[in-house]
């Protein structure tokens, strides 16, 4: 696969105002011409390495083989954590060594990962971004699948950081849980599997100690109410239709959450 | 028509930080590999569908024909309203029906409507945005104008939400309109047709019976004052020159607008 | 060099959500269709020509030669400001004359100005964006480099606003200067030259009397702490590890910044 046939996909926290993003745009266009380049956000919270995680396990594997997804959300940049690159079910994800993959990581049948060299040089930048990521995520494409090998600066790896995501505790008729993200929308995202609420559609659960309905679509409660549902990344969701969950459950990341039927 | 000729634009209200938008666009990119994604926003206010059509309305007649707008903005998801595409002066609008189409229908000279058929499956999902709009969006854009008989799951339909606009009074020397929207710089635009306020461009009209400019461009008034102008849109405009008008002029939408001169 | 050979960039101060960005994508894409369009951001602070004249200088020379890079930052829309283009180091700069170009021409080897024709038509258009420079944007994109003279209206020209940013005094052992502006991430950028700084990287410096370590990277210093470095721009900043420097030192645009070694 050469250049001109794959996309790639840039999530960061960076914003936009200020050129930061564009100019790794310009740094993979000087390198990969025909690279399709997708812009998945950049209004990542700063530094917040789970919400990025959850956002690149929706996305990542609804794109074809040979996609590269460059993700930089990197509260450590400038020490000495690494840039990885992993291959995960046909899909490359670039990113820096902090678990932001770990979702993939879940998801994917097999993967390998993938040290990418940063010289001296590099590791001074302040702008790792520009100068480690989007290199890379653009040789890497260039290269193709087929072709890693001739990218100089990859070498094999086998250990890297797992954001160790809270176990919940499942029983018989109850689970405890946490919330570990919360969207743009509001919806309370836990570690709850949705396996769990499943056979409960049409009925109602207790969340905390109140009953609530378990629905499949936000639209089977009124305007307003809450709802217990499994979202689109097959965990336990709190939501309210056309509302903010995290408000009407009174919900933050972090925060324990108690499911019972 | 195939693959690659034409462009596939995204509006929604999902925000960016989440990777919905970016699921969307992956499966787009499965369906159709040689799509070309121009983002519009994705951060129109959560369910504004009036806002969305406003939005909608102004661009898209400036891409070529061929092109496909992809627009979800909508507070229905997960009942049972449906999804249609129209082609409106060659080019096609994939959108829920909620009416964020209705401006597109004032504006062109032709068009036809096609339900795009949901499957029982598709029907419960929580994210129509991915699962219903954006495979229908990849395979209209992949069959093309000229083979549209061939999206299986498309058939004509002839009726369809309109967001039926509120109508202004117009008399000889005044006109009674209302606030429709107010864009991101604070620009009021009414419902009250430019046509009314164009033959006093240099002079004044009262507005809410205050006197005010009618200029055809914001720098012919002071920095800060207020003007009435006719906006690219072609209806009456409340705005300041580099400040914003809702504020200048205290008025939100749905408030009425009166017009004399 | 032919269309669909060279990117387009474009950044704004519009936001999203009303579509006019969009307009001007689609104007673009109707004149030069195999343009790839590359969003470099649309949240400039509404007419802060400083900050995009900043974000500008931080991309134009990453992309490759052939490159348009549209900038519309326009206070004055609607006045007789000129539209001109500039070709810097082989890459376009499409821009109001209000010299959000400035630091571009600081950094360029070598560039030459066109001034892009407005007829009467345009000149009362209260969209420039759309009306004046995305067409010229495309239709630069589309003669290219070597066939420049082929646009009609264009006419080279040898004047334009230069943003004359303040001059910092630069002694033996202090610097007086001033915050020019503060990006996204709170970080102070400073009219004075990196070269000062560098000789005390692991040393410290003295900013506004308070003793701050000077280091290449932020990561150097511990969480919340203040640093004095060089930025990606060669100019000296004032940033926090993983917080806003702006806050951390109390600095705003304008304000005087006293470095002493």
């Amino acid at each position: 696969m050469g250049e001109g046939d794959a996309r790639i996909t840039l999530l960061t926290d960076f914003g936009t105002a200020d050129g930061y993003v564009a100019a790794m745009k310009g740094v993979i266009a000087s390198i990969a011409p025909g690279a399709t380049l997708d812009d998945v956000g950049h209004d990542v919270p700063q530094g917040d390495v789970l919400r990025a995680a959850w956002s690149l396990s929706r996305y990542w594997n609804r794109f074809p083989a040979g996609t590269v997804h460059l993700v930089v959300v990197d509260p450590g940049v400038g020490t000495e954590r690494r840039a990885l690159a992993f291959l995960a079910d046909g899909r490359f994800v670039v990113a820096p060594d902090n678990g932001v993959v770990s979702r993939v990581l879940t998801q994917a049948e097999r993967w390998s990962a993938i040290e990418i060299g940063v010289g001296p040089g590099d590791r001074s930048a302040t702008f790792h971004g520009r100068d480690v990521f989007a290199p890379a995520a653009a040789e890497i494409h260039h290269a193709g699948r087929d072709r890693l090998a001739s990218v100089r600066r990859l070498a094999p790896t086998a250990n890297w950081i797992d954001l160790r995501l809270p176990t919940p505790t499942l029983g018989a008729d109850e689970a405890h849980g946490e919330v570990l993200v919360v969207d743009g929308f509001g919806n309370v995202i836990t570690n709850v599997p949705g396996a769990t609420v499943e056979p409960h559609f049409g009925e109602t659960v207790r969340v905390n100690g109140e009953v609530v309905p378990v629905r499949r679509t936000y639209g089977e409660v009124d305007l307003g109410e809450r709802l217990v549902t499994v979202g689109s990344h097959d965990g336990v969701e709190l939501a309210a239709n056309q509302a903010r969950g995290d408000e009407a459950f009174g919900l933050d990341p972090h925060d324990p959450v108690h499911l019972a039927w």
